[in-house]
């Protein structure tokens, strides 16, 4: 069988975390929680286990979980979306993210994307016969250079994606970049994908400027979200679609012909969890301390860094402390100290390899300074 | 935006469910069974959900549950399966089909579907740039016609679409099927897709007899499995998909941008549940006694019918009775009567109406004969 995708070998996720496992090194790599989700959750999906709702979900969610993230959105980023209408529950966020670039992309459309890039966006719109344009942000900043994007839009831009907080540079959008963006799209043909994944996970008192504030953007943008990430549940994979009717329609054409409806019982658990606003309110400062006591065990170090102004990945660089390109450095400081992170070349298509490695820090405390410790002592 | 799927509308599926809840006209339509999984089950993604097994499982499925899909494969068809390069475990058998279609079929593909088909293939042939070549097939005994099959098989055919047991019409494939199809597509360049999720829902002794038991056909053939079917939990959306390693590989690259993975804890589950073959095998009679009771409770009416050989569907033709199109007759039967079904045209590319409607035995004992009461007085 000839490959759709010759490009795409085994994702880097998979081959650190499974390289951790072999090793018995900690696993800094794959982005998911060390640490369990809260009782509560678990007590509620077994509520409704129990309650008998193991059998098929409305095709678009469970009415009360599209409810209360209508709800959510509304008491987070004042803006409304109708659940009939405008909101998809989804089998995680990577659905919601493939079924929106596979209700847009047609074969010869261009797809903006910015690089560094997380590994799905790119077969995404390949397996849809799309063809990826990238737009190259580069450290210590990764600012978006607004004139080189304008020079890249052609007639043939069918969709750009988005990213905010920005997965691995953790890099927050701001207001300007929303105006930029809105400024490009507005009256041609171009849709957006909005990846916002860590939307909970903003620090030092940053806003997370949501695309749907926008009001531009708003009627053109599928905003993908996670319960994975923001209630530490990244095994139970369900995701959502934000996105004006016109797109939710196609959107769910689509949804219903990859996975039909999302696991029932933990939606209704969902749904009655996220209606107390404490239960993601209290991911920014969760997170920051979390952040910050890495990056305080690695003070003595001679890694450089830029805290992360959201996300769970912190990015180090080791310029100065060893030449080896990247790749080979996280393999061997999963080996040697037993530390596994991800290469940051490895989201970028010619594999830019700006010597950084990239840490998730959604660990457990004693992982966490046990990890900074050993990197310490390079 | 401009629709890449302009003939899809509502499935009718979520037509006939929301109608029947709307007007509370017991539901035969969508194919889920009305009572719960055992409570074993239930307990033991209990015992996983408060183990925290919470976290992203391997982006192929958790490798206890492969190794209980191999032996279970084993030791009911006889076939060997390796768990680490030829199973992989699905957000559903919706997954499954529609990642095994992304993996072989590029635009100008034709893809051979026999109907009445599975809502979902065609458009997932279509999304990905393929033209469904339809045979098609009639009642009352929905035989293969495997001269036309020949006819209809070009040089650009890469792809059979197979259903057994089939939904709608509970047809079961022979073994002189298997061996029509092993003729054709040997030595050529077209692989096959098996949609089995009714592989152990089969009557009066009949045998499964999955393409993977025959030697040409293991080579190129994705076998779609379900667990919602089998133990009664469609609403968990699990599923998986057997093949060859180089399709597997193939399947894998596309499964891993579509949903990456799927729920953790119902995996870890069903492992444990699958090891009983106690649990499948009793399936036949339970499901054969269902089909009989809602056979009998309409004997006396004037429908007619020919006893579905596997499946948890029965078609009636309402011939005789009335004049209606299946798709009226269907709606003003949930309406008048309170009785839920599925018209079969809706099955066929071209809506042929042979005035027949799809009834789902999964259903309550009482349900059953209360529908088989009301369908009498017609
Ligand atoms: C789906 S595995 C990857 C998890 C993740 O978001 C990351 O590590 O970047
Ligand atoms: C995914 S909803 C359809 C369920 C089913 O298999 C059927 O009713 O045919």
């Amino acid at each position: 069988l000839p490959s759709k995708l010759p490009n795409v070998g085994t994702t880097i996720f998979t081959v650190m975390s499974r390289l951790a496992q072999d090793t018995g090194a900690i696993n800094l790599s794959q982005g998911f929680p060390s640490f369990d989700c809260s009782p509560d959750l678990v007590a509620l999906v077994e509520k409704y286990l129990r309650k008998g709702a193991n059998q098929y979900a409305p095709m678009a969610g469970v009415p009360a979980l599209r409810e209360a993230l209508a709800h959510k959105t509304l008491a987070a980023y004042g803006v409304s979306y109708d659940p009939e209408t405008e909101i998809t529950v989804t089998s995680g966020a990577t659905e919601a993210l493939y079924a929106a670039v596979a209700a847009v992309v047609r074969p010869g459309d261009e797809v903006l994307v910015f690089e560094p890039a997380y590994d799905s966006y790119v077969p995404a719109v390949e397996l849809n016969g799309g063809s990826p344009v990238f737009v190259t942000l580069t450290p210590p900043d990764y600012l978006i250079d607004w004139e080189e994007v304008r020079s890249k839009v052609t007639d043939r831009t069918r969709l750009i994606m988005v990213n905010t907080p920005h997965n691995p540079t953790g890099r927050v959008w701001t207001t300007d970049d929303l105006n930029q963006l809105a400024d490009i799209v507005q009256d041609k043909p171009i849709w957006v994908v909005s990846d916002e994944v860590y939307e909970h996970i903003l620090f030092e008192g940053r806003t997370h400027h949501s695309l749907m504030t926008h009001p531009v953007l708003r009627e053109r943008t599928f905003i993908c979200g996670s319960f994975g990430k923001t209630f530490h549940i990244t095994g139970w994979k369900i995701g959502y679609c934000l996105a004006p009717a016109g797109l939710t329609t196609e959107f769910r054409k689509v949804h219903q012909f990859l996975t039909f409806s999302t696991v029932t019982p933990m939606q209704y658990a969902l749904a009655d969890f996220l209606s107390v606003p404490e239960h993601y309110e209290s991911l920014p400062a969760f997170y920051e301390r979390k952040r910050n006591l890495f990056l305080d065990s690695i003070s003595g170090s001679r890694f450089r860094f830029k805290p992360a102004e959201g996300s769970f990945f912190q990015i180090l660089s080791y310029a100065g402390i060893t030449d080896e390109p990247d790749y080979d450095l996280a393999i061997r400081l999963t080996k040697e100290i037993g530390i596994a992170s991800v290469p940051v070349s490895v989201f970028y298509q010619q594999r830019n390899d700006y010597q950084l490695l990239r840490f998730c820090f959604a660990k457990d405390d004693e992982l966490l300074l046990r990890a900074g410790e050993r990197l310490s002592r390079l």
